[in-house]
């Protein structure tokens, strides 16, 4: 692969040596079947757990309130559909989740839940006043995800989780926090969630492992159903493989304050050669997650820039890797025009990146406003 | 890892070299989000639709029939689940089904559908008049495995089919063929099922891959929802990891009729010196699938003839590997007496294996009579 300069980290990452070496360790000398019951299953059996136990451990939970799932997706919807038998059916979510989260409480609407959808302000974050008013003994589920995938806003989840137990100690509370984990520090018993989702292919593992976190106590009508894997609440052969690969991940992240200290310094930087260029608008809050900003190249379609940048070995995305091609809700709940929307940029960094990757960002957007016509709007 | 016969290949399989390759091909050289519209994801996608036209040409499908799962179960659940919201409301199956079909179809028998569990005869075979009588207009579902997973018994199900689509022709038709995908020829436009699961780790690909195969023009309600990969189907970034290692393994598949024969070979020279032995009970009909043998050693527990067989390196199941310990309903439904069951081993083999792996195994079971106290029953 020729030299790239990736920029896209929240679609997916590259995933690291130590992960492959695990990946490869499990398929060429641990590939017996969890479920057997002689060494060649059990040994399979223990990668899964101390896989388990690597995860538990970074996210202060047992590790028996790990579950590992096929995707942060079938996370979230392991975690959104494990209410579908409840008497009360009142759901609140935000207006900016992930499809994965949105599309799944959708279902549960069809099915005659009251689905209430918290709205943000410009910088991407939801009022807690407008929480508090819809909290009451109807409320079945509140899902709110902890750093949002295309502007990178932070929400108050600790602070949510405070006024649900108050006014609505029977909602199950969950948190889609794919883009959080292996950025930002959680700790899971001071956050009191109690559904946590996340994924690998987003800290350098591979694609095809998530997991779930579920607070012991959590009532979990399983999703998957079979031969009662992973403690009879997600069914299927379990991929070690991929479980491994995650745990490789995990153990090759570097310290979390550490790491997020050189993003934001990356972060700053961007901020401030975008503002002096000019022509290049911030669409991420300051106090957003550094690990993902959102700009805009008014007058330059989004796609068109994202094409540009690619001819130059630069990739970032337009909007979200997971709306391929259309119109951003999450930059329209933020209020921005339509002209911004149509030209924003999300960039989103791992610890690969440096600031010279910018330097040669801004140079190849220099270009493209050069080269480019401007479009219509 | 050092010398072992292996003899539970229906559990699992060890990942054959050409599926190793294509992951690590995709780990490290092809690792973009297939949802990307750079040419990052393009590759990536490009790589997720060459592995689905491997599967497709194996199964004479179109590709846009090929849906990938997470597992088998995934697949089942999927194809199950899917008539949830049906007017009809009646469910066809058989009573030695997998697990993951059996507690899917629960849940919809819970949720007020109406369940027939066809028997077997001691052949592990449905009986297709009993079939006949169940089939109304009130059917959404028949879901029939090709191969059984404990005794190998193959079910009637092009003969299925054609009842079917006579007295019930607005059912989904559903064929598990985890045990057969890759050992029997399957063309699922002569087999004119609707729907089809099968799983990459019974033929020597990685664990956490399958797929649905859903005939076009078949309603099929997502499972798993977000993003809309898989053509709207099934939600989640593609694992294109083990995707492509779904295809190595695909890629790697001998020719199936003459890998049969050699098996088949395998088979009867097992049942031949079994018999000669004068201790060992052959379980399995004489038209199973040949890659399934089931036997009992009656008087020797099942998981004590494991264990003794696996200090001699020699790997077994005691029912199937997914029923940890509890005692088999797929041999209780075979009339089997308690003695029989309560011995039972399966031998599951795959194109590693030899009759010299027989021998050894007769071996062992002589040297485990000698040694092992009989059973209490």
């Amino acid at each position: 692969m020729e030299h790239i300069i990736y920029l896209d980290n929240s679609a997916t990452t590259k995933p690291c040596e130590t992960s492959i070496q695990y990946i490869n360790n499990a398929l060429l000398n641990n590939w017996g079947n969890p479920s057997s019951l002689y060494s060649l299953g059990i040994e399979a059996e223990t990668a899964v757990d101390s896989a388990r136990r690597a995860i538990a451990g970074k996210i202060s939970s047992r590790e028996d309130e790990i579950i590992f799932t096929g995707s942060g997706t079938e996370a979230n919807n392991t975690a959104i559909l494990s209410v579908r038998n409840s008497r009360n059916k009142k759901i609140i979510t935000t207006a900016i989740e992930h499809p994965s989260v949105l599309n799944t409480v959708k279902r549960l609407e069809n099915n005659g839940f009251e689905v209430v959808r918290l709205g943000c302000d410009s910088r991407g974050v939801i009022d807690l006043n407008r929480l508090e008013k819809e909290l009451d003994s109807s409320v079945c589920l509140v899902s709110i995800m902890i750093v949002n995938n295309e502007v990178g806003s932070v929400q108050p989840v600790a602070e949510a989780v405070k006024l649900i137990r108050k006014y609505s100690p029977q909602a199950i509370i969950h948190c889609d926090a794919v883009q959080a984990f292996g950025k930002m520090t959680i700790n899971v018993k001071n956050l009191e969630v109690d559904m946590m989702s996340a994924s690998a292919h987003k800290i350098h593992g591979p694609k095809g492992i998530g997991f779930l976190y579920c607070r012991k106590g959590t009532k979990l009508t399983p999703f998957i159903t079979g031969g009662g894997q992973e403690f009879g609440l997600r069914s299927g052969t379990e991929s070690v493989p991929l479980i491994c690969g995650f745990e490789g991940a995990v153990k090759e992240l570097p310290d979390l304050k550490t790491a997020e200290e050189k993003i934001r310094g990356i972060n700053i930087y961007a901020r401030r050669i975008f503002k002096d260029s000019g022509f290049i608008e911030i669409n991420s809050d300051i106090n957003a997650c550094p690990y993902i900003l959102n700009i805009s190249v008014e007058g330059y379609r989004s796609e068109t820039l994202l094409h540009f940048l690619e001819s130059r070995n630069i990739f970032v995305s337009s909007g979200s890797a997971c709306a391929k091609g259309e119109v951003s809700y999450v930059l329209k709940e933020l209020q921005l025009n339509r002209s911004r929307i149509d030209s924003a940029l999300r960039l989103s960094f791992s610890r690969d990146n440096k600031k010279e990757d910018i330097d040669l960002l801004l140079e190849a957007l220099n270009e493209a406003v050069c080269r480019l016509r401007k479009s219509g709007r």
